[in-house]
């Protein structure tokens, strides 16, 4: 939803005063809208435009290589005939103007006679509409212009830097325009400034099929679909209208409306690239972001630009407009060939274990799998106490954790004693867990392993108590909480404390220790909530444990079942 | 909210991919994040990173003149300490390596262990926290890194790749780092893959004062004001905390959090850089965009970087990052030095006017004073009724044309005869109003005045309805819509035929006519909703008059006073 205005019926002239001031050394405004500051050598002028809300379109594809001037109307309103004539008229630089614009009715109507005005006043004016929107209509002429707005316009704006006539760039840009297919979905609505109800809404879990993008939904809603779906649909859809003599090559673009982030444009270009390519096309400087919005609509669009050796010279040729910039010479000064090192973690030399230390070492093998198993059974119990106050991933994270562990250790070599298995687990587990805990858990099983020998010919008692005070000191020093503050702590400490304090036998002194500390993780539950967390989520935290302290808790009392 | 992804626990490894797919040509994925292409001469490599969730933070910040890798975990959480231990060694150029990000725990220890083990196998391994954000805390040394990453990291790259030694590269971090400050505001909370609710909310009306990027909400709730008092208050708050030494020179940064759209960012911006200004400083490469974001979450932030010889020379430094390009050559091949022409339209030669067309030009001059003034009356319902179906700008846009075309008519030489007013009134109409409706009037009513001979002795009624049949015509041409379409035709054209059938004088046809159009334009009230229009507002239309119809019907019982 819009929220910066001052006068929402000003917005769009607000709007552009901002721009104009940001790119006042590149760019001219004037009557109805922004132009270029000329070349030095005369070019076609390609005037782009429309109504506003769409940027980088249509004023942030102005620059050399782009469009020569935009028209920016109101938001989602064509501009006015007299702006389109005033914008053409100051961009012109004596050897004719192009409007391109989206096949709306407002922008035909505006544009068209705009071009009549220049016409009679001896301004060669052409005109190329856009027409990429293949959910629009059946019949190619009839179809909206939407992310393909791009394409033509790019395609243009390449000719014309390239010195063509006229006559070459409109050729060219009737020939990106034929080439150029776009379908795209809508995940939500946009709202006018000023305005408290979008334009359109989409049901929670739905997906409007072939959105606009001045507030038309889809034509048909669909089910909500994952990433994986969604790219191949739109992949099969898009490439089902394929133009005459389609060649291999194509230009690809994956837009974004606004409120659709760059992550998941990523992710879902993840999808559709390697269906391209399945399809038999090699893909040629794709672009994926924000090329064509609406403002804060949710949404995303697929679009090909089938190209020829023209097209493609023009498509990969440098730009450099206020919101679009490309010139890969600087790419030069890197090592195209190049293999990246992998880095592995350089172990210590192994000491050769003593018979005490190969027997305990089997124990630590047995406890790496039982607690590998205990957190798989107990990840999703994790995860929703700690989505309360956190974002629910810790159950996942000592999985991920705890299975890195097991499974550096199980590919220790037989001959390993307990220290080094611990010091391969510690680090196989701070390396793929991540966050905050898992590098805790990992640096600190490295510090306790460092407490034990592996050349020892016995293992007393107290060395347990030891190790454990050196995993609670790692853990204090490189986590920086204090007791009482929802973590781990809370229940790691005060087993740390009953554990050295016990006068019982490991066993029974563990076991002990271990009931204090499952004790003390549920007490974590009437705590206040963590510092530094979102306020309301914090505050749903109260009431339920601590999740780090309570996997503590089951660790440590899995633990104990080995001293028996 | 966050809609594209497969498994929300692979988000982050999925986007990634997508991302690395994307690049392929310039970078290359290693375990725990992605590296540069390394540069032809070795350089300090400048490592960003954290959690992922913040693009073009931290992976579109690598490249030439940026950074030689970035680390990247998962959402929200610090990357582990292998990761960047990693990333460090894949990026590593035999010149040292700086590791950056912004001041967090898990990060610290994270990047904290990684330095470690990277200063441990000799490679010389420097830290560099970024702490802008002047609400996280009063002292500077607790503040978080948010928006000012991004000077921060861009300084070092800059540095890195002049050449200069890891000393020198620290140096300049730091001391970038001393001189940035950032105040944000959110508007909404972002929501992580797969939650169905954000990670905190802010009431309807009201903002978050000082956001963190992480879910982090506000430090303090305030009603949400206009974009004039938002520039105000944020560039009131940064220059209050003013570094040493600060000189007249700023770098300036308006980011947009992920929901709060570049429109807007430009708006505000034009509130603050005049501010900037007042308070003595000169704005240097001002950015306005999306830089370091939160996923989905509406907000703002001003970063302010007081700029000395060398960090300007950094600042303006080209780059060449997937997400931030600078290389401001191709503007040399622009005309620095040029005055935009700014297009008048050509007036046709002026008729001398009969004594019979001055008497007609005297109502006309009366009849646009009229006219503006009932639209000015009518516009609250115009708008009203148009928001049901449209974006409610009707009535503004009715405002508009006919005080437009009042003051050309105004202006006009006394001696212009009807002909001559009506054409410089429908051109102002259309040059001022814009969208379709606006320029139909206009060009319609120059029709209509080419019926019309300001030379003519004397002008019979049957004159009239010639003018209204020449108007209908024009409207039905370029329009292109048909009656029953609820548009302004739906009322004009009854009128046209109703006054052309008629045998009755003029004042007493033209009167019955246009009670004719006046419920011909309640009739659309009946009408099933507008084609091509959002459908949830479409239907909302069904009972309610075409605001078009309905102020053509006002118009034309208005112009039935001057025929009495």
């Amino acid at each position: 939803m819009t929220k910066i205005f001052n006068d929402p019926a000003e917005f769009s002239d607000d709007q552009l005063e901002g721009f104009l001031d940001l790119y006042s050394d590149r760019l001219v405004g004037v009557p109805g809208g922004v132009i270029s500051l000329p070349p030095k050598e005369p070019q076609v002028a390609v005037i782009v435009g429309g109504g506003s809300g769409h940027y980088p379109a249509f004023a942030g594809l102005v620059g050399p290589g782009f469009a020569a001037g935009a028209v920016v109307g109101n938001i989602f309103t064509s501009p006015s005939a007299a702006h389109v004539y005033s914008v053409a008229k100051a961009a012109d630089q004596g050897k004719g103007v192009i409007l391109t614009f989206g096949n709306y009715q407002g922008d035909i109507i505006n544009f068209g006679i705009a071009a009549k005005m220049l016409n009679n006043e001896g301004i060669d004016t052409r005109i190329v509409v856009v027409k990429d929107d293949i959910a629009s209509a059946p019949e190619f002429e009839k179809r909206r212009g939407i992310a393909g707005d791009f394409t033509v316009f790019k395609a243009m704006g390449a000719a014309a830097a390239a010195g063509k006539s006229i006559d070459e760039v409109e050729r060219i840009g009737n020939l990106a325009n034929e080439r150029t297919r776009t379908l795209g979905v809508a995940f939500s609505g946009c709202t006018m400034p000023g305005a408290d109800v979008p334009l359109f809404t989409v049901a929670e879990g739905q997906m409007g099929v072939g959105l606009g993008i001045h507030g038309e939904p889809g034509i048909r809603d669909e089910k909500r679909t994952s990433a994986e779906e969604l790219g191949t649909m739109l992949t099969k859809a898009v490439l089902a209208d394929v133009p005459e003599n389609p060649g291999s090559r194509i230009g690809v673009i994956v837009n974004g409306l606004g409120t659709t982030k760059y992550e998941e444009l990523f992710l879902l270009y993840r999808t559709i690239a390697p269906k391209l390519r399945e399809a038999g096309y090699e893909i040629v400087d794709p672009e994926v972001g924000e090329l064509v919005t609406s403002l804060d609509m949710g949404g995303v669009s697929l679009t090909v630009l089938w190209l020829d050796d023209e097209l493609e010279e023009a498509w990969t040729a440098p730009a450099y407009a206020c919101a679009y910039r490309k010139d890969p010479k600087p790419l030069d000064s890197i090592e195209k060939t190049y293999t990246a090192k992998v880095a592995t973690i350089s172990e210590d030399d192994q000491v050769e274990a003593s018979a005490a230390a190969t027997a305990l070492a089997t124990q630590v093998r047995k406890a790496a799998a039982d607690i590998a198993e205990l957190m798989r059974e107990k990840e999703q119990y994790l995860g929703e106490i700690d989505a309360f106050a956190g974002d629910g991933d810790h159950g996942r994270g000592m999985v991920r954790g705890t299975e890195a562990a097991q499974e550096a250790i199980d590919n220790a070599p037989e001959t390993a004693g307990p220290s080094q298995l611990l010091k391969l687990g510690g680090r196989a587990w701070a390396m793929m867990a991540g966050g905050t805990s898992g590098v805790l858990w990992g640096a600190s099983l490295e510090t306790a392993a460092n407490t034990l020998d592996d050349a020892a010919e016995s293992f007393a008692p107290e060395k347990a108590a030891e190790a454990v005070a050196a995993f609670a000191d790692s853990m204090v020093t490189l986590g920086g909480a204090q007791i009482g503050d929802k973590t781990l702590l809370d229940s790691l400490l005060p087993f740390t404390e009953a554990l050295g304090n016990s006068n019982s036998n490991l066993p029974t002194a563990w076991q002990e220790a271990a009931q204090i500390a499952v004790q003390k993780a549920e007490d974590t539950a009437v705590l206040s909530p963590k510092k530094g967390r979102a306020r309301p989520l914090a505050e749903k935290s109260v009431g339920h444990p601590d999740p780090g302290a309570t996997s503590m808790g089951m660790i440590l009392t899995q633990l104990g079942t080995y001293f028996s």
